[in-house]
């Protein structure tokens, strides 16, 4: 969260001699939320908007795009939540398989083949083009949000699990992600 | 949250010179703690059922419906979470597109293609008439939940993002969402 | 969250005459957690790796499984957040009806129904076996994780809602859901 758009939030109790509140850190230096957490763990939050960059029409295996933008970040939190929320209504964030590009390329043609598109589709929303429609549909079936829980500063995601961004317009353009992460201090 | 049922938990630390434990309100006014808030940020959990009147079948655009009834406790926060859970399993919540409402209704559209209802279903529940369990498959389709992050005390969602309840039930009923908020107070 | 893997973070402010710093709970007995959390309620964290046994493949309502694993944590919480991470992409998590085991025979129905599988199906992976890819598309259709609000100690879900594990695979096996409770204690 060292982006002019981050900010950390680390409530950090009194202790003696001198009682003192809550305190707020936006956009500081991790350096100092580090030291301190160290010894006295707490309620943080965290909150940045990234962004992914164009993809082509399909679905992606984006983990490591995401965590190379939140990782020291994300390695500050003992236990907690992580939640992406993509800002579009064409596109979509699952959690699916993460070895084998088969896969993700299988879950294209079903969603293809469930979503009529072109002269066989039923749709009246067709002025933004004929993958228009079928992408914000496609959209709610997967959902434009994940949580994933932290523990020990790491996603805590099954061996096989990636996080996936599925592109549903023809035209790659960049999507924004809003990362929350909550959760208690290393 | 200043309905009986609601209740704001604000976590206010310690200050001099009376060194202080938590504080949890329940339904009390929330001025109080607007006016702490401002000086001594701290986690901060509100949780409130509130009610959507009836809609008839289709997809209904909710977001003003549901932030008038949020709004107050929203603004509270300076960075969090808010959680919406529908409590019902024949309707559903999701993101989608906020404007154009052959988007919705192109949705309903698919819905209804998508799962087979009347004498063509495969279905054995049908006591409860021919749309009910079609409206059980379109819950687990779109789901019942969602997360939204809350930045400077409001949802931050895409330009083009709202919220829609998708009614799946021939006969409109209202629909109870138990909303929790969490964050870092303002 | 007795078990060896599991964790509970308790933060307790300072309270006369000794400010102190916020606690943290690790695999601690519930028991000093809960005398002290009646006196001074904070935010609070417990996360835990709990295992569904084998089922078979279908729709199951696993309510009472999970909650059998989680309740002692559960109660301790006034208000918060319960979050289920299945770990596995070819099974999912969803909430639908808890009665009418026929809701969740005809979801199966209808998954089977839309999810080619076999000799029809276009899919390319293919060597995990034809049941595999059908299950990856139906993980994603429904999702690996619920967020599940908590109100004095219980799951906030609706009169006919129930948890369903819906297993994708042909052969049974046990399935691990990372459980991440969050909230203010009672």
């Amino acid at each position: 969260m060292l982006m002019q758009s981050s900010a950390i939030f680390s409530t950090k109790p009194a202790w003696a001699p001198t009682p003192r509140g809550v305190k707020s850190l936006y956009g500081t230096s991790s350096d100092d939320s580090n030291s301190m957490a160290a010894t006295v763990p707490g309620p943080k939050w965290a909150q940045k908007t990234i962004t992914l960059p164009p993809h082509h029409r399909g679905c992606h295996l984006v983990t490591s795009q995401i965590l190379n933008q939140i990782r020291p970040d994300l390695s500050e939190f003992k236990c907690g939540l992580a939640h992406l929320f993509l800002q579009h209504t064409s596109a979509s964030l699952t959690i699916n398989e993460n070895y084998d590009s088969d896969v993700r390329d299988d879950t294209e043609t079903f969603l293809n083949k469930i979503v009529p598109e072109g002269r066989s589709a039923p749709w009246k929303h067709t002025l933004e083009g004929p993958d228009d429609m079928p992408a914000h549909i496609k959209s709610s079936m997967f959902g434009c949000a994940l949580t994933i829980p932290i523990t020990d500063g790491q996603l805590n995601m099954g061996t096989w699990q990636g996080i996936w961004l599925c592109e549903h317009r023809n035209a790659p353009t960049a999507r924004r992600v809003v990362v929350t992460l909550n959760g208690i201090g290393i």
